[in-house]
C-alpha cells in the first residue's frame, strides 16, 4: 500500500512543490505501482492553435512520476530527476491532459516509469516517457 | 487484423533476416497493436554467470519491433530503426526471455513502440525498450 | 551559411514563439551546424535553493535545437518536436545557463541533435540533450 | 591519468569480457574523459547490402562506454549498463568503424557518456548513443 494518498500528495504540492501548481494537477488514483494525474488545461500552457506545449507535457511527465515515487518512499523533497525520454505521438486535443504512471523498478537509489499522457476522450496516447529518478541514501535518525 | 500471421513472419526470418536466426525467437501471438516473442537461451548469448547479455537483449527488443511493424504493413524489408532507448532495470533469470511488444504509433512514415522484456516465470520486466521506425515510401508499382 | 541570423532568431520568437520569451533567451552564436543560446535565470525559473528547474532546461534545450533547426532551414513554424531524451548530470549553479547544441543530421523530414547545458563559469554540462524534430514537407507555391 | 592503458584493456577483453572479442575492437587511444576504438568489419557484422547491422552498433557503444569507464576505475568487471539511448543517423560505409566516446559524468554510482560512430573516412557520424553504466560500491577490504 503506498504511503501517500492522493490528498497528502495534493497537501505535498502545495506546501513543498508549488512550481507545479501551475499545471493544476488532480491525482486522481495512486496505488502500489501505478498513479493517474489530471491536468486541467488553462489558457497558460496552450499554444497558438489550442494545443498544449511539449515542455508543458515533459514537465506534467517528470511530476507524475514524482508523485508516483512520493506515494511510495514518502515525501522525500530531494529526490531528482537522472533522465528523462520523452516521445510526442500526436497532437493533443483542447482539453484536460490525463497522465498514466507505471513503475518500472523502485530500486535503493534509483526508480524507473513510464509514463503515457492522455488527450481526454482520445484513446491513443499523445505522448509517452520514460523516466529515472535518483533516491538519496536515507539518513540516521539524530 | 495483422496482414502478417506469426507463420509468415517466422518465414520471413529464414528468408529474409537470417541475422537474427541466432536468437531462436518464436513469435507467439500478434495482433493489431501487439506482439509476444519468445527466444530460447542458448549458450550463445550468455555472460558468465548464466545471464543473457544486454546486448542481446537490444538485438530481441529491436527484432520484435520488427516483426510487430511488418505484421501490419507487410514484409517491408527496408524499414529501419531510426532510434532505440532501454533501461535494463533487473538481471534475468536463466531460461528463455519473453518479449511484449505494443504499438505507441503507427504513421505513414513512423512508427513507434514500447517493449518489456520478462524472463520466464519473473513478474517484473527485466528489461524496457521504447524504439522508432522509419518506414519507406510506398513506390509506385509500375 | 545560416538562412536566419541570430537577429533574426530573436525577432521570430517575439512574432511567432512568444511562449519562450519567459526564458530570456539570448542566441550568441549559429553557423551551419552549431548553436549558443544564452538563458538568464531569473526568479520564474528557480526551485528553492535558487538552482533552475529540471523542465525549465528541458523547455531550453528544445528551443536551442528548434533554433538551430530555423536557422537552417528558415522560419518553419510547423517544425515539431518527435524525441527528447535528457540527461541530467549535475546541479545547476546559481546565474545563467548556457546551451551549446550541434545538429547531428538535418534529413529532408527529420532533424536530430545534441545540446550540452552549461552553467556559466563551470567545465562540465549541467545537462545533455538530445532531440529530434520533425520537419513538415514543403508546400509547393499556388 | 586514466588507470588502465590501451595495452591493459586490450588484455582485459581476452581474459574478462571475451564475448565482444568477435566486434574485434583495437582501443587506438584513451585519456581522462575520451576513447578512440576502431572495429574491424568483417563477415559476420554485415547485413544483406554490405552494411554494419543496427544491434552490431549498439553493441561496440556499449563496449565503448565499458572501456572509457574501466579506464578511470580499474578493471571493475560488474558495472552494468542501466541505458542506452542509441539515435541511427546514416546509413554506415563498408569497412570499419570508429566509435569516439566521450564522458559526460563520473559519479560514485553512475557514469553516464556519449559515444559517436563514424564509418573510416566519413565526416558525419552514422550513430550517436548516450548510456549510463552503474558502478559497484567498493567492498572493504577484510
Amino acid at each position: 500500500m503506498p504511503v501517500m494518498t492522493p490528498a497528502m500528495l495534493q497537501q505535498f504540492i502545495i506546501d513543498e512543490f508549488p512550481q507545479v501548481l501551475h499545471l493544476d494537477c488532480k491525482i486522481e488514483h495512486v496505488d502500489d505501482s501505478t498513479i493517474t494525474v489530471r491536468m486541467s488545461a488553462s489558457e497558460n500552457h496552450l499554444r497558438p492553435g489550442g494545443t498544449i506545449s511539449g515542455p508543458t507535457m515533459m514537465e506534467l511527465a517528470d511530476a507524475t512520476m514524482y508523485f508516483l515515487l512520493l506515494a511510495q518512499i514518502g515525501p522525500v523533497a530531494l529526490a531528482v530527476t537522472t533522465s528523462l525520454n520523452i516521445n510526442f505521438l500526436r497532437k493533443p486535443a483542447p482539453g484536460d491532459l490525463i497522465a498514466r504512471g507505471k513503475l518500472l523498478k523502485l530500486g535503493k537509489s534509483l526508480a524507473t516509469g513510464e509514463i503515457s499522457i492522455y488527450s481526454e476522450g482520445m484513446d491513443d496516447p499523445v505522448a509517452h516517457v520514460v523516466t529515472t529518478y535518483s533516491i538519496p541514501p536515507k539518513r540516521n535518525a539524530g
